[in-house]
C-alpha cells in the first residue's frame, strides 16, 4: 500500500503522524490532504531518515537545493560538503542533479548522508552514461537504458524524481509557431526534444506513462513532474508552449493519482512579477491542487551573480499566492556550477522567501519567530538576536566586526538608539499622564 | 518661482527637459505630474548635478542609498568612497546620514563629489551638535538649533530633507494605548518624542510647519516627510499609530503644495508581504498621490545579515504597487554601520528589485534590457551577458572562476547546454517538417 493508498484508506500509519508532528499539523488533515493529492509526503522505502515532510496545502513552504557534480568538478567528497552547508541552512530537500564522474557512487554517497528526501533528474544518468561510458551521442540513449536508471535510483532510494513526462510531438511542433527567445533551457527537457526529433518518434515518458508509475509505486517515488518547456527568460513567460505543457501536465496528474503514486508539479522559472500570481492560480486550477514546486522564478533576467536574490523576489510572491515548494537559485547561476558558498547563499535566500510567505499565507505560528526577535531587538539583546536569527553564524560575524564598543547599542547609531531614546521618552510620558490623572487608557 | 510653481504656471524649464530626457518621459507629463505632486524633482538651487531626475508617478522606480559617519567611525574620505561606490552601483540618490566627526565638513565634501540628488535628516545633526559639541543631553538641543541647522544645510544644497512633521503630542499619548513590540524604531522620531516629553510641548517641526516650508521654499528642498512612527518589527505594522501619522502626513503634504514645496512621503519598515499593497495604496489616497518612498520594507524580522534581500522582496512588491522610491537596505542593517561592500550589495539589491518592479509596472521599455540579454545567453555570448549584467564586475568574476574551458558553454552543463540541444532539435525539426510539407505555420 503506497502513502497515498493508505491516506485514500485512512490508515493513521506512524508515517503519517511522524509527518504530522514535523508539520505541527494534525494527522486527520494531513491524510485528508494526501488523499486529495493536494499534499506530497515524498518518502521512498528505501531511504530511511528522520524529517519526514509534507510538501503542499497547510504545510509550511518548502525549499529545495540543487546540487550535484558536473564534467569538470565531480568528486563524492564536494558532493557531501555540499550537502552538509545545505542542510546546515535549513534546506527541506535535496536534488542530485549530477552529470559527472560515477554517477551511482555519488548518488549513493549522498543518500546514505542524506537526513532529508532527496530527488534526482534520471535521465540525466542515461544520457551522461551514453556519452561519457559508452562514446556515443546522447541522441542515443536508448529507452531502456532511461527506464532502467529509473528503477535503479528508486532502488537505490531517491524520494522524488524530476520527470518530463509532459513533452509530447504536438508540443515539439507548436514550439516551432510561437518562436521564443530562449527556446527550451531545462536540460532534460532539451533532451527529449532532440531524442524526439531524432528519431521521430514520441516521449517515451509521456507513451509509456503507466510503466513509469509501475517503478515509482513500486518504490514508492514521489513523481515530480517536471516543466521542460519552462520560459528561460521574461520574455517567454506564460506564452502557449509553457501552458501547454501544464495542461498535460495536470491530465498525468490525475492519471498518477489513479494510479497511487504521489505528485508534484514544476514550474517557472524567469517571469515578470505581475505573472505569478496568475501562473500559480493557473497550475492550482489545470492540476487540481497538487503540489506546485517553482524554480525561483527570476524576477529579471540582467542580475547574473545575484540570481538567489531575483528568486528570492519571485519565490516568495509565489508562495505567497499558492507555491509550495521553492526550488533555490544561488549567485551562481548561469555562469558557473555552485560552489559551497553559493549553496549557503542560494539556501539562505530561499529560505527568507519561503518564511516570508509563510507569514503572508497565514500559517499559524510562521510569525512567532518575528515576534520573538522583535521582543530581543526592543531588549537590545544582541545574544538573543543572533539566536533567532535565519544564519546565526553570520549574524555573529557582523556583530563582531562592528567597531562600536560592544555595548547594548551598535555603531549605526551608537548613543542615538532609537531603541534606547524612546523607551526613555515613554516612560517620561507615563510619568506625566500618570500625574495629569488621565485614566488607565493613557498609562 | 520654484519647481511646483514653474510646473504650475506652465513654464518649460531646461531643468524639465533635462529631467525628461533622463526619464525618457514627454516634458508636458513630466510637468504635468509635477503641478499635480505625483512626480518630485530634488534639485536644490545651490548644488549642480547633471543626473536631474523625477521621482513619482511614470518615472521609473529609483533607489536610494544612506551614507554616513557615526561617533565610532568617522572620516570624510571614508565617506566620499561609500559614495563612489554607490553611484557606480547605480544608485539614483543618496543621503548623508552622518552623527559622527565634524558634519559640516562631511557633508559639503560630499556635495561637492555628489552627482546625483543629494538627501540628510538635519535633526542628526542639532542632536549631535548638542551632545557632541556643547556636552548637553539630546533633549537640551533647541528649536532655534534646528531650524538654523536646517537653513544651513538648505543653503549647503541639500536636495531633500526628511523631517518628521508628522509626529503630533496626540499621536504621542496615542503610542501609549496601542502596545508596539518594538515601539519606535526611527531615530529622528525618538528625538522628537523624546524632546516632547521631556519639555511637555508640540513637536516644532510640526507647530512651525510653516517656517519650515518658508525655508524650503528659498532654497528649493524637496520635503521628504519622515515616518517617525513607522512599525520596527512585522507585528507592529499597519497599527493605528501608523496609519495616524500618515494621516497627519496628508494633511501637510498639502499644505507644503500650496506653499510651492515639493513633497515626497516616507514609508515603513517591517511589514508582512501581504500587507504591502494596502498599505501603498493608502499613502496614494491620504497623500494624494505624492511620491512614495519606502524603506525595504523588511518582510521579515529573522534574517540579520540578508535584510538586503528581505529589503528587495518588500521593495519590489511595492513598486510594483506603486511605490515609486526604494531605501535600500544593506547586509549590515541592524548588525552595524554598513561598509563599502555593504553599501555594493545594499544597492545592487534595491535595484533589482526597483528594475523588477518597473516591469511589473509596465514602465515603457523597462523589460529592453532583459530581452537584450535573453537573446544574448541565447547566442552563449558570455562577453555580451556580462556587458548587460546589473554589476558586469561580479558576472565577469564569476566566469572567471568557472573551472571549465570557458568555450560556449560554462560548467554548470557543459556539453549537455540545454540551450545548445534545443537549437540543435529544432534545426532537425524544422528539415522534418519541411520534407513533410507541413506548411508555413510549422517552420
Amino acid at each position: 500500500m503506497t502513502i497515498r493508498e493508505a491516506a485514500l484508506a485512512g490508515k493513521k500509519t506512524g508515517l503519517f503522524q511522524s509527518c504530522a508532528d514535523n508539520e505541527s499539523m494534525n494527522i486527520e488533515d494531513l491524510m485528508a490532504g494526501v488523499a486529495e493529492g493536494v499534499i506530497a509526503i515524498p518518502k521512498n522505502i528505501h531511504h530511511d531518515f528522520d524529517k519526514v515532510i509534507g510538501i503542499g496545502k497547510g504545510t509550511s513552504t518548502k525549499v529545495n537545493a540543487n546540487i550535484g557534480s558536473s564534467r569538470e568538478i565531480s568528486s563524492v567528497e564536494a558532493e557531501l560538503e555540499k550537502l552538509r552547508v545545505a542542510v546546515k541552512a535549513g534546506t527541506d530537500t535535496v536534488m542530485d542533479l549530477s552529470m559527472g564522474g560515477d554517477l551511482d557512487e555519488v548518488r549513493r554517497g549522498i543518500l546514505q548522508d542524506c537526513p532529508i528526501p532527496l530527488g534526482t533528474v534520471p535521465i540525466y544518468q542515461a544520457v551522461a552514461e551514453t556519452v561519457e561510458q559508452q562514446g556515443k551521442e546522447l541522441v542515443e540513449v536508448t529507452v531502456d537504458h532511461i527506464f532502467k536508471t529509473i528503477e535503479k535510483q528508486a532502488i537505490d532510494g531517491v524520494d522524488f524524481m524530476t520527470i518530463h513526462c509532459g513533452i509530447t510531438r504536438h508540443l515539439q511542433q507548436r514550439l516551432l509557431r510561437q518562436k521564443r527567445i530562449m527556446g527550451v533551457v531545462s536540460r532534460g527537457g532539451s533532451f527529449l526534444l532532440e531524442w524526439m526529433s531524432h528519431h521521430k518518434k514520441e516521449n517515451p515518458l509521456y507513451e509509456h506513462f503507466d510503466d513509469l508509475l509501475a517503478i515509482l509505486k513500486e518504490h514508492e517515488v514521489t513523481l515530480s513532474l517536471g516543466d521542460g518547456i519552462r520560459p528561460g527568460c521574461l520574455a517567454d513567460a506564460t506564452d502557449r508552449n509553457q501552458v501547454q505543457e501544464l495542461i498535460h501536465l495536470g491530465e498525468l496528474t490525475e492519471r498518477a493519482w489513479e494510479a497511487g503514486v504521489q505528485v508534484i508539479i514544476e514550474g517557472p522559472g524567469h517571469m515578470p512579477m505581475n505573472q505569478i500570481t496568475a501562473n500559480v492560480l493557473l497550475q492550482k486550477q489545470m492540476c487540481k491542487g497538487a503540489p506546485f514546486y517553482v524554480l525561483g522564478p527570476l524576477v529579471t533576467d540582467i542580475a547574473p551573480g545575484y540570481d538567489h536574490i531575483t528568486g528570492a523576489i519571485g519565490g516568495a510572491i509565489a508562495g505567497a499566492a499558492g507555491a509550495d515548494y521553492l526550488c533555490y537559485v544561488t549567485p551562481a547561476e548561469h555562469l558557473k556550477l555552485p560552489d559551497i558558498d553559493d549553496v549557503h547563499e542560494g539556501v539562505i535566500a530561499s529560505k527568507i522567501a519561503a518564511h516570508a510567505a509563510d507569514i503572508a499565507k497565514g500559517l499559524p505560528g510562521a510569525m512567532a519567530k518575528d515576534n520573538e526577535m522583535a521582543v530581543r531587538r526592543n531588549r537590545l539583546d544582541w545574544k538573543g538576536q543572533i539566536e533567532m536569527s535565519l544564519d546565526p553564524d553570520k549574524a555573529s560575524r557582523f556583530r563582531e566586526e562592528d567597531l562600536s564598543d560592544k555595548g547594548p547599542t551598535c555603531s549605526m547609531c551608537g548613543p542615538y538608539c532609537a531603541i534606547q531614546v524612546f523607551n526613555r521618552s515613554q516612560h517620561n510620558l507615563k510619568k506625566e499622564f500618570a500625574h495629569a490623572g488621565c485614566g488607565n487608557d493613557c498609562r
